[in-house]
């Protein structure tokens, strides 16, 4: 009896139908050996023209006279305000800065369905306009309310009736997760997955992937989406136990810390109340202002962009693109440009036989509900170059100066590219030896990856740049 | 061996001990025949002088010349501010409204410590400026994060080191919790359960009672606070299984669905995926807006009180409050007056030999996360007095026309006195037969009692209501 005929065989529900699927690396739907041609096929097949435009350009945005707020003539997608935050931090407590407000839910939806006994998910070739390389793989469905409701009255999108309850199936996966906090004002979209015994027609954009195929593509830089990620990290797997052969004793330490018999330091009620303390005692006020506001604080108008004086942070720019896989053949739209490249590094150590990986309580401008866990180093380096030492983020320098031969991983990868201009960081995940301190300030938590995923049914516990992380993490697997 | 003998000898585990103190119903320490002359006692020594004043008298807030926000002058406590609520609904789909403001988590804490084996509660009872009585039984501590900061300059807070970590001890319980989400924009507090092992000084408006002893208080109108309510439902229990002698078959079914017999109608996965897409496709959009904008919809000003041209709905009016056991002598504030009583029902039924109650996915103008789960029937009666049927709440008419002998709970309670004066709801829990139709419009779902414990871990999931009848469900056994 093979490995794959053993899992089959022991399948009892859908956890282990999802681990089967990341353990099934190739599959004759899309043979690992077609997938570069298929994405580089569909990027020459459809055209990608993205350029820059001055920001009284956009057709249909405004600055409003009043507020100075940078919005859509239907009132509907997104717009730039002004938020304005006061913290009890040490370094710069109170602050205005631009965010982008999209008070809706939208849908980032995987449909999966059984070949062979396998699950496979049915992944896009899509291009965003912020992408920094044209063609990204992303879940079936990435739909806004507004997309879904036909507010901007494109194409229909395909695939959307499985996630809007209209197309039967089962939904395997649903829960509300947050994004990029810094930059978003308390946004969420709905993370699901959705299985369909129908006989599906592929569309020209689409392929059938096993988890283990998307996983072995987080192997290349910005390849697999942000949405993607997200979806992946929210999928729970049982630990193969005896089946699996782990490639390295830090497979098989991943796979133990999945698993049940994982041994915590911090039990579940502990770590929910090192959460909830500092959710309560922690102070984050937020208030949306008029983005004019934000002049206050350093931020000033071209007629190219809304930036900072210190050229640092992100910049909010214009853009003219025209995509050939997309509902609507052009448009201008602002997008979010970071100025620099971020950081997010998670570090792993065995804490009494279970590995551990160490998380930190972390709030920012458009936090929906305070603090959420996020990676150990969370920052984008080239903000600090100028402070003094003692307000560099904790562990920046370890994983920055980490032994090579301790690096699990380091790609890197793509933030959202529907918002972002080539919003990139890079992600590192480093397991740390013996000598590495237990101990840790306030805001740090070690925990297991167990716990971490039992978290991910529930919104607002991992932001999304710790679940980018969880689901490189598990792509080691 | 006696029944508790059993009991003690079972505990293994906290749940085990939360649920031995559940089944003592009296205690040498505090025992009932004294609990009613205790609290008389308590209000007769401590004086309560409370009058309404005109808005313009209070001292230290200000309407602000600008906006219309009622403000103290610190910038702290809280404010009362206008929200622009826009919904999908079909009636009443969008409005603006006063909203009371307090962008800081408190904590609502329980104390407890074993006696002779079993935990106990340190209550207090206490008087708040908007109680209908007088005095009431509170947790240990009710601090807002101003209070344990000290902003107001009051007498040390009794106990509150505690739950500050300061005191030592061990968190049991330790959760965000969502408040009146049409009267506080994203309120939350922290309920709190916290057992130390110190001898610890009963100070005098203070006394030991087990959770059974609370439970049984709960049949008194007015009496056990909303405080005290939303902290005992998040405590969990073991169902005890073959010990118990349930005194009725409901009680019995009720035992039956906290415990891993019961079998639910919908699998978890399915409950969250009801809520997360009502959360994701029904619109709610939030926006704090000056006061003065409520003019435009109905909201009047006089020296006396905002108030609503259609006397619905609420006042705001001023107070003057001179306490005897407060931390402050005297003092003036704003509170929302609600101009009728609220009617929060349960409908319970056994389906598929499991008891479950009918849940509402309900969102209110101060949701912070969208809707939460409500009860059955959530609603201020009078409100639909001079509307058309098809605007009445559903369920409302059959809880209403409740055969009484199958109410199983009908009390008036009162919601927090802190910021509401004379806020009043009866709260009913009725068993329905089995001609009850199981068929629910989409925003209800039958959820087993154990499925709502265990999301009572996690915050926003049952809102405020929800989470105080589920405190007088469990008070029948």
């Amino acid at each position: 009896m093979t490995y794959r005929d053993q899992l089959v065989g022991e399948r009892t529900d859908v956890l282990d139908r999802f681990t089967l699927s990341a353990h099934v690396v190739d599959s004759p739907l899309t043979p690992n050996e077609r997938v570069a041609s298929w994405l580089a096929e569909r990027a020459a097949v459809n055209q990608f023209q993205v350029e820059r435009v001055p920001l009284d350009a956009l057709s249909g945005w405004q600055f409003n006279a009043e507020s100075g707020n940078l919005e859509h003539d239907s009132g509907r997608f997104f717009s730039v305000e002004g938020v304005r935050v006061r913290t009890d931090r040490t370094w710069i407590a109170e602050w205005t800065q631009p965010i982008i407000v999209q008070p809706e839910i939208g849908v980032l939806g995987i449909l999966v369905r059984e070949f062979d006994g396998v699950l496979h998910c049915l992944m896009q070739a899509k291009m965003e306009p912020g992408n920094i390389n044209k063609i990204q793989l992303t879940p079936t469905v990435q739909a806004t309310r507004s997309n879904y409701l036909g507010v901007h009255r494109g194409a229909q999108i395909p695939y959307l009736d499985y996630f809007t309850g209209e197309g039967g199936g089962r939904t395997l996966v649903d829960a509300l997760q947050s994004e990029q906090g810094a930059w978003f004002l308390g946004k969420r979209n709905r993370n699901m997955v959705v299985e369909t015994l129908d006989d599906v027609p592929e569309a020209a954009d689409f392929c059938w992937l096993t988890i283990g195929q998307i996983r072995r593509l987080l192997a290349v830089d910005h390849l697999v989406n942000m949405d993607t990620r997200t979806v992946l990290s929210c999928i729970p797997f049982h630990a193969p136990g005896a089946f699996a052969e782990p490639a390295s004793p830090f497979v098989a330490s991943v796979l133990h810390s999945i698993g049940p018999d994982s041994s915590p330091v911090h039990e579940m009620t502990e770590v929910l109340s090192w959460l909830t303390e500092l959710r309560a005692r922690r102070e984050l006020l937020q208030r949306r202002v008029p983005l004019y506001r934000a002049a206050e604080d350093g931020w000033y108008w071209t007629r190219d962009a809304v930036e900072h004086r210190s050229g640092k942070y992100f910049r909010i720019v214009g853009i003219n693109a025209a995509l050939g896989n997309r509902e609507v053949p052009s448009w201008t739209q602002p997008i979010l440009a970071p100025v620099d490249a971020g950081l997010l590094a998670l570090i792993t150590k065995r804490i009494s036989g279970t590995l551990h990986v160490l998380v930190q309580a972390r709030a920012d401008a458009g936090s929906l509900n305070g603090a959420e866990m996020a990676p150990t180093v969370h920052c984008q380096p080239a903000n600090y170059r100028d402070l003094p030492d003692h307000c560099r983020p904790h562990y920046l320098d370890q994983v920055l100066s980490a032994d090579p031969a301790r690096i699990r991983y380091d790609r890197m990868q793509s933030e959202e590219g529907g918002r972002f201009l080539h919003a990139v960081n890079r992600y590192l995940i480093v397991e740390a030896d013996e000598d590495f301190p237990e101990r840790t300030p306030a805001e740090y938590r070690w925990m297991t990856l167990r716990q971490l995923t039992s978290l991910l049914t529930h919104c607002n516990y991992l932001n999304v740049e710790l679940r980018s992380l969880i689901a490189c993490l598990n792509s080691v697997w």
